[in-house]
């Protein structure tokens, strides 16, 4: 398959692309990342994943100005070369190499890494189905607004999941109250009205998350963004989750329990259509 | 610099050490490590190093046991090679090379990247004259036990402590009880006793930490490992902060205000001779 890399300047087949084992991003997670995906041959959302990663960027005072100003060209060119026209793309901004401290050295040149693979898992079955998760304690740190490398605790949670026979770790923090799943944005239905989390230092801005508040509210959906508790989400008549590559998948059954009917909801089914058409047709 | 690296199986000058953009330590930092140090051409307490890269494998299901039997026979051969008698060196273990993905893929070959690097830094001036450190909100995930490569928060609480003038920053939790240094261990003096906190899935077992508690006992110093309240740490007598690097360093103004008399206590003065003299007589 003619999976591809660019590191700092260079493209290359993807196993063949390396980094110093001195880079930050290996040694620290000093790192930030976005994974995007293309439709028929154009990356969705592009501006919104490069705006995300240069906030990321920011609070983790990265200095990658220059490179993020040329992300969104470098993304179309590595998509360009891959031949794909339905792709997964990636891209990995680290603080650059340095001698192993945890303070921030000066002058570092950061290390960029783009990938594109093919897409081998669609999850359309997962999506017609539903699936099903557990509930678990949010064990990451505390700034998930940061889209860091710092994967391990999502990695852990995500792995318990599978091991029980669940899709996806749907978090709450020690009040009890839902933050994230391990890799997703969750997503509940009440009473006719959508709701999800809002923003904090907690909770990434998941891009299809809000592509998704918006499209429901142009569709007339009633939005909520708020403080969801553990047993509003057990009473919920639907729960979906999101992310960049599984769109929009229902939730069904969490913890051995139905979720409403214990099938996909009719909202639920709504923002699928409404998601596969934006995809196709951005900006709309 | 004769700087070296190992990586599996193969060594090379540091700066032409390299591993996969794919290697699940650079794109979910999916990996545990270790510093260790040498004097006089020993590494100290390697076997206390290696015990506990296994425990941080097995707790994140990591299979490395090959590579971690030989690890101290690699250790000695790698700081044998470089030629240095006092040296910092680093093992990495990561999950190995695979197409991204969350979930723990079967079969993996793990990653092993061994260093040897100079000592640059002694901090022979601040294990003299003691250190500023500042009080911060303990941001890391909930499994400090586990020495990952999840290393953004400390970077981040490092830098901010060096911005304000501080060595470290002294890290408290959601209750104010004292939890670690952003990458040290933390102690303190009350009234003669020796405190420090108790280990927990949230506090690293230091090897520093430990052999600082044995040599503790053994001359006769009361100890306690135990919670400890923001308070407590203010009302101190003394307060030292320990790690492989920079040995036994006295903390003597938090946020400020001095500890203790505002120098270098008399305990903190007899555990940093009984730890020279223990790293130079290992297993003494």
């Amino acid at each position: 398959l003619p999976d591809i890399a660019w590191v700092n300047g260079r493209f290359s087949p993807l196993e063949q692309a390396y980094v110093s084992v001195q880079d930050r991003g290996f040694q620290f997670g000093d790192a930030v990342y976005e994974v995007l995906r293309a439709y028929d041959g154009r990356i969705f959302a592009v501006d919104r994943h490069v705006d995300r990663l240069r906030r990321s960027c920011r609070l983790i005072r990265l200095q990658a100005a220059r490179i993020i100003e040329c992300l969104s060209d470098l993304l179309a060119e590595a998509l360009h070369r891959s031949e794909y026209t339905d792709a997964i793309l990636y891209a990995q901004i680290t603080r650059g190499v340095a001698r192993r401290s945890h303070r921030i050295p000066a002058g570092l040149q950061p290390t960029c890494v783009l990938t594109v693979r093919s897409i081998e898992e669609t999850y359309k079955l997962e999506q017609a189905n539903g699936v099903t998760v557990i509930g678990l304690s949010d064990i990451r740190w505390a700034r998930g607004e940061i889209k860091s490398t710092n994967l391990l605790a999502s990695v852990l949670l995500k792995q318990r999941a599978a091991e029980e026979g669940a899709f996806e770790a749907v978090l709450f923090n020690g009040r009890d109250e839902l933050t994230e799943g391990a890799s997703t944005n969750v997503f509940i239905v009440t009473a006719g009205r959508l709701r999800t989390p809002a923003l904090s230092e907690r909770i990434l801005a998941g891009v299809t998350r809000q592509v998704l508040l918006e499209l429901a509210e142009k569709a007339g959906i009633p939005v909520s963004q708020e403080t969801i508790t553990c047993g509003e989400v057990v009473a919920a008549d639907e729960m979906f989750l999101a992310s960049t590559s599984i769109e929009v998948l229902p939730a069904v059954v969490m913890d051995g329990r139905p979720i409403g009917a214990g099938r996909p909801g009719p909202i639920t089914r709504h923002l699928q259509q409404l998601y596969q058409r934006a995809v196709r047709n951005w900006p709309s």
